[in-house]
This record gives structure tokens, sequence and C-alpha cells, in this order.
């Protein structure tokens, strides 16, 4: 195990690092640059509920790539897969789309999970936590005026339920993180996710459905849909640059505090509708449809602007990965994984 | 059982209500008005892990009144004793102090509290639930513009964890609630209080520790504390004033709403103290002390307002009590207890 000093760096040449829910698109991406950057060992836990197996088939061969099935929600789990762990990324969450068919599982998972893996922390003496928080913490709603910056505040009046309860959830597991930095010591650093796509995209992200429907829509022959005129602001990051802040995260002398995590720019649905068709070789017109009152959606109104330039002061991290080349990766993959089946 | 109507109006002459967390401040004041309004029956429920039978002993001899120990954190409790019954009040929860000394048990009991609360009123069938909301969903911290109305964000910057935990922790009762509002039509009414103090005051609230510290020094001869120069706001209402907005909140035809419980006006911490001296008959100048890093404080530094209007408008709300009667009520009641002891 790595010496406990008094920085707050975790260099990750030599460093043993627990992903919690990694068997997923964050955690898969992150587990590569992981060991691409000389992790001793990278331990995958998951419960499998959402994460799958696939999702791990590039590294899997790699010696170092160590996958337990576990669970959040056991406490004990937590507390044995953190044995001799110098550096935790947690990432096990339920996202809006489920929490709005399960609050329950929603709310057990994102916080007494977070609870747990702290626990596990604690008591195994890790050396730094890097926790996935969202942008969801800032809300929706009409309320937003100018940038999301770190000090936003929570906008919940005209979200859906779902989207308040995820935000919520996600503002506990911060303060659970800062209060137990307080209590023992332990560092940390919460990233606020952007909307997050890429290579093994799934279908959990209520924006990145935008990207997926688009692109599966296309392959069936049929237009893309919107919904309204599309001129609302999303803001995605491509899932390497994510990788890549999750690492800087644990390497920067830096703790106990929250960073945004964004792309180079905000896009608008339409021209994400847009990108997606041209770069599936296609040259179809969206189609602008009415919301279904049955699907949560999420939408942020103002043309505001996810200004990430914390991150780039405190954990030395930019994107790299602009929406075209990050969509062009995106459908590449997906039509080798097509082409494999 | 009271006919379920399309009107989300339950009359208390003759209702069945329940008062989860009931053995308490809030929920004493609450029963008295409940049966002196006519109600048929009221039955308090408490784990008595905070609330004491000493709190209902002013009411104990009517016969309708029932008290039974049960635990919001069991949901088999919940579902027993909510059978026949028509309205719920739901105060169960763990503020500031409390959560911090012990955030698991704090979001137990105000998350998965409320979902069980709100399981048992969908599975009998309960006509209405008014929910204990709290103003700390608007946070603290210095970012806070203008009055706070029901579209305030939460502000949680420069707030001590606990604080935001137990701001985060009412904001998702408030979204269960409408969550199971949308889902089995249970009609629900948020109320946001202030601070609250009066007759059976505990010292469990942060902000009321003013009124409570005050008193307790002056009668030691000693000279009242204030932390800083006292010019920071406080809202505080008075018992009897929330007791008749929750029968208010039951009564009206209103549902699926959250508004804003206040006195009728805000206090600078240094008027309270000066207040509580001057009732107590002594004249002795406060002293002026530093933070102790190690208690939570909740400051909210601006002079906001507190706007209580919309429940004037929704809920047919007006307090009725000012600060001066409010503390001269405590000041009796505390002194009519020492009195018997």
């Amino acid at each position: 195990m790595t010496e406990h000093t008094s920085s707050a760096a975790l260099p990750i040449k030599n460093a043993r690092i627990l992903i919690v829910g990694g068997a997923s698109l964050v955690g898969s991406a992150s587990a590569e640059q992981l060991l691409n950057k000389g992790a001793k060992e990278v331990v995958i836990l998951d419960n499998f509920y959402q994460g799958t197996p696939k999702a791990l088939e590039h590294i899997k061969d790699d010696p170092r790539l160590t996958v337990i099935s576990g669970d959040v929600m056991r406490l004990h789990d937590m507390i044995a897969a953190t044995k001799g762990i110098d550096g935790v990324l947690q990432l096990a969450a339920v996202m809006t789309i489920t929490m709005d068919l399960d609050p329950w599982r929603g709310l057990d998972v994102n916080i007494r999970g977070v609870q747990n893996v702290l626990e596990a922390c604690e008591i195994n003496n890790v050396k730094k936590l890097v926790f996935a928080s969202s942008t969801a913490v800032y809300g929706y709603g009409s309320g937003i005026i100018g940038d999301l910056v770190e000090t936003t505040p929570f906008h919940s009046i005209g979200s859906p339920s779902a989207a308040v309860l995820y935000g919520s959830s996600k503002i506990i597991g911060e303060q659970l993180c800062r209060a137990t930095h307080k209590r023992c010591g332990l560092d940390y650093v919460v990233l606020r996710y952007a909307t997050v796509y890429g290579e093994r995209q799934h279908y959990r992200a209520a924006n990145a459905l935008y990207i997926m429907d688009t692109y599966d829509r296309i392959k069936k022959g049929e237009r893309p849909q919107i919904v309204g005129d599309g001129s609302d602001t999303k803001h995605f990051v491509h899932v390497s640059d994510i990788a890549s802040a999750n690492l800087a995260a644990f390497e920067a002398n830096t703790t106990d505090i929250a960073v945004n995590i964004s792309g180079p720019k905000p896009v608008t649905t339409l021209e994400i509708v847009r990108l997606v068709t041209e770069l599936s070789g296609k040259n179809v017109e969206p189609e602008h449809i009415d919301p279904n009152p049955n699907k949560v959606r999420l939408t942020a109104g103002g043309a505001w602007q996810l200004d990430h330039s914390l991150a780039g002061e405190k954990i030395d991290w930019q994107p790299k990965v602009d929406m075209r080349e990050g969509i062009q990766r995106l459908i590449a993959w997906r039509e080798a994984e097509e082409a494999k089946a």
C-alpha cells in the first residue's frame, strides 16, 4: 500500500485502485486508462444489475485486472473489496430513468451505497476517493441564470420528481464525502460529470438517449425524432475525457473539492441529432414530436454554459474530444459490435 | 373512514388523524388543536427516541387520543398505524444537530422513514398527508438573493455538511410525496416550517437554541451569549401557528403543493437574545463570543424575508403570534414546569 503522506496526490503508477460499479461505460474506460498508466492492480466491483461483463472484454486479459461481484448495499462486500486498496473510484449509482422506475432502489444505492463505500474506505485506510457526482446537482428548470459554476445552487422547480431525487441524492453523496473527510481525513475529489457518452454506451442516461435513439432509428431506416424544436442545450463529455478526469483527480494534490467535468462546448439536441444522422451516413431531416408524458425528460431550457475551468485549475484537466470525434468513435464501436454479433 | 371525493379537503371534524413523530413540540400542539376542532380520533405514533410522553401530558386524558409506540423505519408499524386513518401528519424527522452527530440515522429517518409513511398511506388508502418540511430546502450561505419564496433554489455553498444533508433530505421527502401523489393520487400538502419555538420547546433545533441558551444562562445569573455581532436574520414561527397551519393544510381543497410557514417577521439573533433577556426580567447586556467550531451553526448572513403569502392564498393561513407573545408563552410554560419540578 502507498505510504500515507501529507500530500493528497495518489500517483496511479503502482497504485491499487478499486472501481465500484466498474463494469460500466465510465468504469471500463477508466480501468483501461489506469492499466495503461501503470496501475499495479485494478479491481472492478459490480453487482451486475446494470453493469455487464461485456463492458470489460477489451481489458479482461490483463493480469492486473480483477473482477469481483459485490454490492454497495452490503457493507461487508465493501469492506472486503477495499482491503489493501490505495484509491477508490465510486461510480455505482442509479440515474434518473431508473430512479423514476424505482426510487426506493435509487435512493438506497445513491445514499446508503455511498455511505457504505465511505465507511469501508475509512476502515481500510484508503488514501483517496474519487466520487462520480453529476451536473444534476445544479438541477434543471427555468430558474437557472448565467453559467453553471461549482457555486450554482440546486434548481428543482419544474423538474420531474425523479430528476430532483437524483440530483438531491448526488448532493447528499458529495456531502457524505465531505463529512468523512472532516471526520477521518479521507482525501476525496468530487467530479460533477456532464452527460457521458462514447464507446460501450448504454441506454440508461436520459440525455445520451438522443444519440442512441437517433442511431437506432436511422439504422432501421426511420427518421430521427426530436422532442419539441430541439433548441434546448445539452452538455456532453466523452467517456475518454471522463476517464482522464478520474485519473487526474487521483493524481492531483487536491482534496475536499468538487469540480465540473464537461466537454469542450454545449450542443443543442437538434445539433446532436443532425451530427449522429450525418455520421451515420444518412441525409434525412428529423421529425419533431410532442413529449411523451410517461418518459422522464430533462430540459434545461436556457442556453447556459457548463464551466469546467475549475477542473483545469485544481486537477489540471481539460477535455480533448469534441462532439464530432466522440460520436464518430461511438458509432465505430457500435458498428464493430454489430459486425461481431 | 371519510368518503374519498374529488375534493382534496379533509375536514378535521370527525376525522381520524395520525401524527407520526407526535410526542413532540409540533405534535403536541397539533394534537391539541385537532382535538379542539372535533377530530374523532388522534393517534400519536412515536419511537420515543427524541419524543417524550411528557409532551402529551396536557391532552393525555382525552379519550379520543391514542398513543402508540412505533418507528417510521418499520414499514409494518406504519401499515398497522394507518389502518382506518383519514389524514396523516408526518413529523418524524432528524434535524441538523442530530444529523451532524449521526448522519446514517438522519438520512434513514428523513428518507426511508418518509417512504415507509407514504407506502403505508397508499396501502391503507389514506385521504391526505401533511408533510413537515423545512425552510432548510432553500439552504444557507451567502448566495441567497432576495426573499425566500417557494421557487427559491437550494443554496449549499458555505454551509456545514449536516445542514446540507438535512436540507437535501427534506427536498427528497417532498419529492417522494409528489411522486406518490402522481402514482396513486394521495393528496398532500408540504409545509416548509421556519424555526419552530414555543411551549414544550426542546434543545434539538440549532436556531431555537438561541432562545433556550439565553433563558438558561439568565436563570443561572450568567450573561447571555451571542456568536458574532448578532446581526444575522432568523425566521421563527410559534408552535401554535404551526399547528394551525397543519390543520389548515388538511382542510384546504389544495393538493400537490409546498408552501412556506413562517412567523409575522424575521428577527436578528441580537433581537431574540434581548427579548428573552427582557422577558426573563433581567437587564444585562449579552456577551459576544467567537463560534465554536465543534457546534453546527446555521448562518444565513443576508437579511432576506421568508415569504409566506402563498400559504395565505393556498391554505388560508396567516401567523398570529408575534415573537414577544411567543417568547412570553414559552417562558411561562418553562416557569410552570420548573415550579412543578
